[in-house]
């Protein structure tokens, strides 16, 4: 039909004929081809950079000639001296069409490439953030059409972007002369443009092509810890990932003790709020740092967190969210500037964004968790559990999501137990017990070397063994229901019933030793009975969020188990099912998704459009309050019991036999799982 | 058609069929007749007053029985009690369709009242502000529907006053919850309604239906002195007007004195930034004592200056407005917070509007004038001349509007006058000289006994004779003038060519003797030759912008000039017209506005659509620059003479027989209208 030359590209496979004399990057542009250019074909970027191919391609038809671009130019040749070009690569913005021609367009000249995400389970993020630079030249003023500079600069991305509508305040506005002057009216713009939006927001403005790059961090504010990723808005790379204690844990360890700080002193809710901001203003210089970039490179903020870190950040009293109907000020997402939040330390135009909160008790963690597991998208039952001091519990599919929230407490963390631990070196993190001498055998953080090996004594002589994290715990108690040192009731039994000396009396319950270094004046490593507790409360709490959930859902098993957060990729499946932390379900279809809620974080960081998905998604999502369902209370006393008191777990029998051994000596022993055992006989 | 009863409602005349039983609020809402409420018909607002009217109404073609509205109800009867009613009147949301009804809707029960302006000449404005107050109800929060306090107000506001998208930042949304729960969730909440966003920005809240007013300041920024109305937004009532000194002054007295005191020193931008913005904050806290309002109702703020003012206020560096092309950073109007500008004593969520200017050197006050005289709509050709130490000049009518700024110097008002003053008691503001014995008679200010009148010396005792005012040195020139003691040059005779020895030798020149008190330890009030040169300076720059608008018009003369300016509210047209300060008119076509800048402010601060229209009506406008425009020098020369070297004036002759002298001794006068006289030679 035409008889001008036929242009293919790959990957897309998109194709379309142009005249002869056309340069690549247009006629990529015209077909909608992921072509990558700041400075809008000028030939001084580079982001443009193709890879034409030569000869016959059947597949598409065509014959490639090796007169099919136009020949190498003197812009090509002065970039090539300059900074090198990959052979065989030429500029889309210089090389033009003279025949047939294939072209390849590389990953790092796509504009919307793909960031790999490491967890094959998980969806891989296309790049498209709100933030985006752009080269223009802009006109000179004219006395005679006497329009500002900033119309100007308008005018100019309208013609050579097609962008319409800009705005820009003081702090660019205060800087926009003198820029376009020094670049001599050539001046890259970094313009933010919300998916809420319909103009594009100037927040930084450079003289000429900028060699700067521009960042984002993706924050993950939790009660605990502050995590962050920092990532190239270019091409999502994640530069540094960094972290620090929350420091309101000196004004509460748990969320709600926190509220209650916040009600009990007059202006403690902005002693919280000012203690958080510092603390992300001194990771956001620790980030830099280790990333090698400054601060005011950062153009962008992404946060997640729970209801009351959230008020918190945005230095609402968090007094509501501690007392029925745990009302928020606001659940939708916010954006605003970085700048009304204290953050001061990124650039002072950087632009924060806020994923939107399910509910007074599930957070805008929750919600990203949901964007980066899509629960909502699956074709089976999932249930997704982001363990912390607080536990985010998600439970849908293609039909419905259900949300939850259950306070689990810190045990899982390695806190409020007697031999606990953070995890760091030292700390134990694997342990098997042997079920006929009742030995135990372990691995401490940083050394794949069991206690029982060769070299172990080597492996501990820099950091000693110091106590037990928190899959370390878990694993212990749930080795030692199977080793039948535990019975299901949660009640250790004494040396006597159990036929090992480890388990050593204390007060009137038992301890079970793991490591005895007091004879070299080290620490006594055990289980207690109270440390036990701890745990079946924390599990309890857990599973009762999900069941819960399952009653909504009017399921009794699932399809499948996503463990989330750092805590979910380090302990074992099978251990957590063992003490019945999650629902049971076959073995491999327990996975781990890491941090569930900094990788929400990041996708909403690096792609502007799921910030409207995850918005949508929250809206239908249904919201279930476990503090005030009667339920939760019957399921939080039946799964005391470990695994539980009336559930069935038959995927476990098949892989696990746990003894059938009851330590109750008919007296004394008032613990919480007394309140299943009685149930299950009424129940009987 | 419909057997329901009819609602008349006046002065709209407005009429409908409705329901027995409909209140009359809502028939009005149905009909869009112009009723106000703020508490959407509860019944306790009162806004809503309605004054029914009963018998044979031929005009209408109803008869209104006695029982036409329901009966006075408790609701009515309450707030009889409490605040009284005005006799006949019932409240509008009470009073429900019996029968046929005739219904008065009273000035002050309308929203969009119209302030009558005192200057018969202007429009009077229709009061729709960008802020309103919304009595709301608010759902209680619901653990089974969690939404945010922040979407419960939204969605009250959406079903009870049909407001679609609202936002709240930081400042509010920390408020927001305690406000909620203190108003038993009914709240008052102030929504501002900018014309560029489609949403509605919460900027306060208040518990319960708030006794508050609210209100706007009017800010006319000028580089002598800056000006202020303070509004109530509710009826457009100016409750005070003050204005101060502009503390720039001791950076420079004239705009480019102060461009060139921030060129000449690093950071003198900032210091003469901070200087205007704290003397707004003095100022606000000033009218609002005034007016014995709290600095916290004050909601909104609109601007009106010159584009050095207008960057300076923004914390801009006016460099580029000191040299050419003059660009401006922005020509667009702006809207922000008060706050970042620094201006805290007003509410924290005050918004502010400034207009937008028109070019370089013609700004957001020249487009005010535009918005208050409105040349663009005009019928016949009309000059309107806002003078100050810089003069914005529009010529025009609905074809067409050209614009220009000229700087005439201080000199008109009083400054760099040898016995100027600003217009103060003891200033003389008025003179006249008798053409025969070249005696003056003056009045001074505060008074209007002129000075040989009996008991002038009483009007004295206090004040004194102190000086000459802006509108006094302009009738003493054109006086000099007309008696013969001034050439049309601008030499003064000495006393042997002009007969008085009120001409005094001072120098190689003379100077006119008005009053001589130095006797008495007084002062010696003359006019001298350098004060001539100076108002010659002046005059001569105004008449040479207008004159090259006229040319760009193609025009040899004007229908109508309209004086603006506080100082035209002053002067004698006449005289301005003897002294060739303005092109040539019939006398009774040359009229005062007043401060028409201010005025222009004061609109668009109580009608957010005029912010819309006087930004189209910019962008219409020519602008012409007088700077680089070589016809500006040729018309300035010209108009040195008095009135001028060759334009005919003889709307002027036909009033007033200008003298023939000529007081040129051929040599040694080497002012300014030589050029004049020799381009008349040249001409001739």
């Amino acid at each position: 039909m035409s008889s001008d030359p036929l242009v293919i590209f790959t990957p897309s496979g998109k194709r379309g004929h142009f005249p002869v004399g056309t340069p690549i990057l247009t006629a990529a542009r015209q077909l909608g081809v992921d072509l990558d250019s700041v400075c809008g074909g000028r030939g001084i970027c580079s982001k443009c950079q193709i890879t034409p191919s030569y000869g016959e391609f059947s597949k598409h038809g065509v014959t490639v000639a090796q007169d099919a671009l136009s020949e190498w130019n003197s812009v090509e040749q002065r970039y090539q001296d300059k900074r090198g070009l990959i052979d065989g690569r030429r500029l889309g913005c210089q090389a033009a069409v003279q025949g047939d021609v294939v072209i390849d367009v590389p990953p790092e000249s796509q504009v919307h490439r793909q960031v790999v995400r490491k967890a094959a389970s998980s969806r891989n993020i296309v790049m498209d953030p709100a933030t985006h630079l752009y080269f223009v030249e802009v006109q000179e003023p004219d006395m005679h059409e006497p329009t500002g500079d900033l119309e100007r600069l308008e005018r100019a991305l309208q013609d050579q972007w097609g962008i319409e509508h800009i705005t820009a305040d003081l702090t660019v506005l205060t800087r926009l002369q003198p820029v376009l002057r020094k670049g001599q009216w050539q001046v890259t713009v970094a313009l933010h443009k919300s998916h809420k939006d319909t103009c594009h927001k100037v927040v930084e403005i450079w003289p000429g092509l900028t060699e700067d790059r521009i960042y984002g961090l993706a924050i993950d504010l939790g009660s605990t810890t502050i995590a962050a990723h920092l990532c190239d808005l270019r091409n999502g790379e994640v530069k540094a990932s960094s972290g620090v204690m929350n420091p309101q844990i000196r004004f509460g360890e748990d969320l709600m003790s926190r509220v209650s700080y916040a009600m009990m002193n007059p202006g403690g809710d902005k002693e919280m709020t000012t203690a958080v901001r510092t603390a992300i203003n001194g990771l956001t210089e620790a980030i830099s740092t280790e990333a090698g970039i400054r601060p005011f490179q950062i153009l962008e903020t992404v946060f997640v967190c729970n209801p009351v870190m959230h008020h918190l950040l945005l230095g609402i009293d968090p007094v509501e969210l501690g007392q029925a109907p745990f009302a928020l000020t606001t659940s939708e997402s916010l954006a605003m500037n970085a700048r009304d939040l204290d953050l001061n330390v990124m650039n002072e135009n950087a632009q924060v964004y806020i994923l939107p909160c399910i509910a007074g008790h599930v957070g805008a963690d929750a919600a990203a968790v949901a964007l980066a597991e899509e629960p909502g998208k699956s074709e089976d039952l999932v249930l997704v559990v982001d363990v912390g001091t607080n536990a985010e519990i998600l439970l849908g599919n293609k039909e419905r999501v259900l949300a939850c929230s259950s306070p689990t407490g810190p045990a899982f963390e390695g806190a409020q137990i007697s031999s606990g631990q953070r995890a760091a070196p030292g700390a134990i993190e694997r342990i098997e017990i042997d079920p006929v001498t009742k030995e135990p055998r372990f691995r401490v953080i940083g050394s794949d070397t069991w206690s029982d090996e060769d070299g172990f004594e080597h492996v501990i002589a820099t950091t000693g063994i110091s106590g037990i994290c928190g899959s370390g715990i878990i694993e212990a108690v749930a080795e030692m229901r199977m080793a039948g040192l535990l019975d299901p009731s949660g009640l250790i039994g004494s040396a006597e019933k159990t036929g090992t000396e480890r388990c050593i009396p204390e007060g009137r319950t038992h301890a079970y030793v793991i490591h005895d270094a007091r004879a070299d004046g080290g620490p006594l490593i055990s289980v207690t009975q109270g440390d036990i507790r701890a745990i079946q409360l924390a599990k309890s709490a857990l599973y009762a969020g999900a069941r819960l959930l399952m009653d909504e859902m009017n399921v009794e098993t699932v399809d499948r188990v996503v463990l989330a957060g750092a805590f979910g990729a380090h302990i074992s499946n099978k251990h957590a099912m063992v003490l019945g932390m999650i629902p049971d379900a076959p073995l491999d279809k327990v996975t781990s998704a890491g941090n569930a809620a900094g990788t929400g974080a990041r996708i909403a960081l690096c792609n502007v459009g799921s910030r409207r998905e995850i918005e949508t998604t929250v809206g239908e999502i249904t919201k279930v309050e476990t503090a005030i369902e009667p339920r939760f209370q019957e399921h939080f006393i039946n799964a005391s019991a470990i695994p539980h008191a009336t559930d069935p777990f038959p995927e476990l029998s098949k892989i696990v036999t746990l003894p059938d051994v009851n330590f109750n000596t008919g007296g004394g022993d008032t613990d919480g799982e007394g309140g299943g055992r009685r149930r299950r006989r009424r129940r009987g």
